[in-house]
């Protein structure tokens, strides 16, 4: 996502000590240590918007956001300032050293949310569904733990499914037109609002991890 | 796929013996017999549209329509009288047999085009992509054999993208809507043309059988 610089993005992160959590490669292993149910980290948070609904509605979760564009991040937490609550953690790096911020199995669920497809061919590597971070992912996940993947963008989502099966996780849920239904239990952001009115699908898929020892 | 009857489509069916596969149980390994490249085997090919066009396309390949509509393959045996070619084979029955009719491994491919998406839950079974088929399909299937899915519905396409996951089949190619981009090796019937005129997408799968032996 492109957007204009914030000069004031630096400094609402240093603000936000509440929820940024500056140092995230001395957090593996202490995640459990905020006292809720479960760990869900969303990769490629953006501007917040996603995160911010959904820890509202899941308050026994521990929501991490991550995201590495410093703008974006400076946007997420200028809005939640006002209503922020302690379930909601923010990391402002990149997800290429996710396996460094949590322990083998500490995270119950990851989510992608209209993640950038990069659809050149020689940038694969950096989709969040290339091989190296599904790897990553399938480390940092407990057993059974699942990857939520929502998106518009039909060529990343059929290169995602590829991925995912290629690498041994369990395909469960799918939707090709996620929004032809109700659900309430997801958060619609304004950006995926946007893909709705303008009659396009939103694609999501649900994977459980299939940890490597477990695979012959 | 409801259809006026056709008072004239078993006599067709009998007329049609250059074509039509009388007793396809007496047929296990003998199929390589017509002298061609593969075995591909069109399930549920209703009117014969798509047999027709891709007989013609790939001449090379024998192409074997199951269709247990006698009406509809009545049309399609009609169809086909004036221009068929001896790569065209037809039978006339339930493709619940289907695993009485080919030897193990001796299918190269099989396509599931369009197919009856049975919506209620409780004709679940009656779907060409439940559980029991997909091991029929393995059983007939050779090494590396593939399943080429294409239909309009949405709802049977997610159905069967998590019924191959489930059934350990590898997951190739998928398409949310794949005739966004040109594929001219892949005929366009009257049928599907009608969907894209509509802007709808037409969806497609392609899974390689993990034969049952190899899978520990």
């Amino acid at each position: 996502m492109r957007m204009r610089k914030k000069p004031w993005a630096k400094d609402m992160i240093l603000q936000r000590q509440d929820c940024v959590i500056a140092n995230p490669e001395e957090m593996p292993g202490k995640w459990r240590e905020y006292g809720k149910d479960s760990v869900v980290v969303e990769i490629g948070a953006g501007k917040g918007d996603y995160w911010i609904n959904m820890a509202h509605m899941y308050p026994d979760e521990l929501w991490v956001a991550v995201e590495k564009n410093i703008d974006a991040a400076g946007i997420a937490l200028k809005k939640s300032l006002e209503n922020t609550s302690e379930n909601m953690k923010f990391i402002v790096n990149d997800a290429a050293s996710i396996s460094q911020w949590f322990a083998e199995g500490e995270v119950d669920r990851i989510h992608l949310n209209f993640s950038d497809p990069w659809p050149k061919k020689h940038h694969t590597k950096r989709r969040l569904t290339y091989g190296s971070f599904l790897n990553d992912y399938a480390r940092i996940l407990k057993e059974q733990g699942r990857l939520i993947m929502k998106t518009d963008n039909a060529q990343l989502f059929e290169y995602s499914l590829v991925s995912f099966a290629s690498a041994g996780w369990k395909l469960c849920e799918v939707y090709v037109n996620y929004r032809s239904v109700k659900h309430d239990e997801d958060a619609i952001t304004e950006y995926e609002n946007n893909f709705i009115n303008l009659g396009q699908p939103i694609y999501r898929a649900v994977w459980e991890v299939v940890k490597t020892d477990e695979k012959v």
